[in-house]
């Protein structure tokens, strides 16, 4: 049992917060049972698990570490303290574990039908957290991270996606590669911009597109605007000229799925 | 001017990150040229004006400065550490404001129409400032907070809302009071919850009602939504049974301001 939180392997874990360390080591931390659940059901690859027998109280989690134990995976107990020092719970259930990131090329995509979202440059990972969880209630496919975006292994970035990080696909790109790519396939681009004169609710959308959403700051680049095959807009009639970037993505989602759902 | 972090206003400045002490001084911190602008176009007291000259640069910023110092509120000016030490942004543009709360109570109701959302118990100031931000967007009257809900004066939720926390109404009240009060009113009230059959694109909705959406963890109380004349759900198709609270209040939202705006 680790019972110093100075050892080795509690120093690394409390390292995976910054992005630094989690690139460089392609790793990145989940806690709690609800969400190691998910990454075990959608088969993520675990690379090592923490626990605390003192923490795990419910019957649920003491089945889940069984579950755990019998995984291929090094696994580790640390004792109260020791857990609590990484701990990014208010009140931790004593159930965490690091996982391999999954990401893949935009070559996936080709292969790939559906849903997706390309984001550009977005900073915020709460953000992108809510924007692959409404993904995900709409049956979508992936996100295409498009240049410097916030990191899909950030801490807020899972948590706010409440598991819907494994189910999606995660595509990392440049904006010149994504282009590029778009050029040669036959699909759908729609993007959102306020300077844009069409209502997002007077054009049919199909269920095979990428809806592409810009930055919180400066919205979609002029490159990327120029890729889209459509550009559309949420009306607004209040003070503000702009809606949280999660929810103007997830308005043009549900938009699009309503319309296909109702088909 | 003031050069010592340790000023006592300044030590003021910074405890007013806690709720509790907002609450005892009935005040609440802003910062930035943008917001402090639309605190003075929508007339929200000023008690305090702190500017630091050195970190003020644009042209913007300087006009607003005087604009500030015309106000009839108490200016200090302190200098570029000590503005440091309370800013609560990346890149401090030297504009700070301390503003006096501004709520009321649920009698302001019966003497108001439109658009309202009643918030049961929400924790997340993120999503209080995403709610306030999109209703602005659609036209909305405000919010009514139920219980204890989350603070709209807290530095996330004034981020969040980008301003439209100073053109919205706030009520705060308990949950008896509030059914109590609608007991004796005419007004439509639409509950979301995971467990209604109800497709929230399968009812009409007027522009005069009150949206009422439960806490992120637990959703509505009972009562509350046995206090409700309908209740809707989103549809989802993917793994996760919920979106976040501030997507899913805006996706109701703009279903009613989307059928009103088309009549």
């Amino acid at each position: 049992m680790i019972t110093s939180p100075s050892n080795p392997k509690i120093k690394f874990i409390r390292k995976l917060r910054t992005k630094k360390f989690r690139d460089e080591n392609q790793l990145f931390y989940i806690e709690g049972p609800r969400i190691i659940s998910e990454a075990i059901d959608a088969k993520w690859n675990f690379a090592q698990v923490f626990y605390s027998q003192e923490l795990i109280t419910d019957p649920y989690s003491k089945k889940l570490l069984g579950k755990l134990l019998s995984l291929n995976t090094e696994c580790f107990e640390v004792d109260k303290q020791v857990f609590e020092s990484f701990s990014i719970k208010d009140g931790p259930k004593g159930l965490a574990a690091v996982l391999f990131q999954k990401t893949f090329e935009l070559n996936y995509f080709a292969e790939s039908k559906g849903l997706w979202v390309g984001l550009d440059r977005i900073q915020d990972p709460g953000n992108l957290g809510s924007i692959l969880r409404t993904l995900d209630a709409v049956g979508g496919s992936g996100i295409i991270l498009i240049d410097q975006c916030t990191d899909p292994f950030d801490i807020a970035a899972v948590r706010g996606s409440m598991g819907a990080l494994f189910s999606l696909k995660i595509i990392k790109t440049t904006r010149n590669n994504f282009l590029q790519f778009l050029d040669k396939k036959n699909i759908t681009i729609i993007g959102t911009s306020d300077k844009s004169d069409k209502d997002y609710q007077a054009i049919q959308y199909k269920n095979d597109m990428i809806l592409m959403m810009g930055s919180e700051r400066e919205g979609l680049s002029v490159s990327l605007i120029e890729g889209c095959d459509k550009l559309v807009r949420i009306p607004m009639v209040g003070k503000s000229d702009s809606l949280n970037l999660a929810v103007a993505t997830s308005i043009c989602l549900y938009e699009i799925f309503n319309q296909n759902r109702k088909k």
